[in-house]
């Protein structure tokens, strides 16, 4: 029905995250058009770029051009506190609160044995020795409430020297303006049994 | 908060239909992912290589990549019946039916004077013309039911020598499955005023 090279390009088009078969027609479509031609070469060209440029930051792992991230490169950032999460998109949700002035570390996973990935997949041993050559005095972890994220976090926490280094996790419970009545059992549970004393 | 080359790879995401700032963010992330990045490469690959080589039909202005496309070169096609369609998008639409085993000609728009979008620039005088050179004794005209779209068949129509060529617009009104009271009222209108008589 489509000509071979726009097949091509609807099925490269669906390899995006949450693009299924009828987005990627009307997006090839669009990239066909007239009006954008010149912003899917423009497209291409900066996807070709970005991939072969950008790597990750030798400090903090998450996504950059440059050896170190402008995060790391901030001298105003407090590099006295560390928070460790699971992917570079957390970084950003993290930086759009205006709430924490610390550094990042970026695993880009979770522990998951099952498939494969070890402490070293995600680069623990890095982290561990970044704790001990750098003046971090805290350690947030932010990893996702979930089962693999709380166990990463739970290992991540018996490798820290709490001696020298204080480590915190983010609190979880009902999030600000969820009603009880539609929140999710575990995390109601969740938010009960961690109560927080009013002074 | 992102790399200068992350942010430009997120703009040139955000020039896709439908696509936002959180998702050409989740975009970009995936695509500089480890996994994500041949994926990313061979998306900008077929993107250029689709613009460069993707043309219109010489006789349907459809999408394709050779001369005349694989529907108007198709044999078993009735050359009798001519439907005329705004978009490529459309097409596709009609051939899903399996219902139509014509021919088309696409408009890649609509007559739309404000914004300087006559009959030239969508190739009505080539369709005038197409109509005159080739045997089609029918012309199916499957305009959206818009103002613009409904100007656009009044203007093909009176266009066609109606001695020669039956000339009929798809039918519009309750769409099957429908439910009358959900319906807009002006599809209801039309629905009235269009009725069919029960044999």
């Amino acid at each position: 029905m489509f000509s071979p090279l726009t097949q091509q390009l609807i099925d490269a088009l669906k390899c995006l995250p949450g693009i299924g078969p009828k987005s990627a027609q009307r997006m090839a479509f669009q990239l066909l058009s007239d009006t954008g031609q010149a912003k899917g070469l423009k497209l291409a060209d900066t996807l070709t770029n970005a991939i072969e440029k950008v790597g990750n930051c030798q400090r903090c792992q998450t996504y950059t051009e440059n050896e170190v991230c402008l995060l790391c490169n901030n001298p105003k950032r407090d590099d006295t506190q560390l928070c460790i999460v699971e992917t570079a998109a957390d970084v950003i949700a993290i930086e759009q609160t205006n709430s924490y002035r610390g550094l990042y570390y970026v695993l880009h996973g979770h522990l998951s044995p099952l498939d494969g990935i070890g402490p070293q997949e995600i680069g623990i041993p890095a982290l561990i020795e970044r704790l001990t050559s750098e003046p971090i005095t805290e350690v947030i972890i932010a990893t996702n409430p979930t089962m693999e994220g709380k166990a990463t976090a739970a290992y991540i926490a018996s490798h820290i020297d709490h001696t020298k280094t204080k480590c915190s996790r983010i609190a979880h419970g009902v999030p600000l303006g969820g009603e009880l009545e539609y929140l999710d059992s575990g995390t109601l549970t969740h938010a009960l049994f961690s109560r927080v004393e009013m002074a």
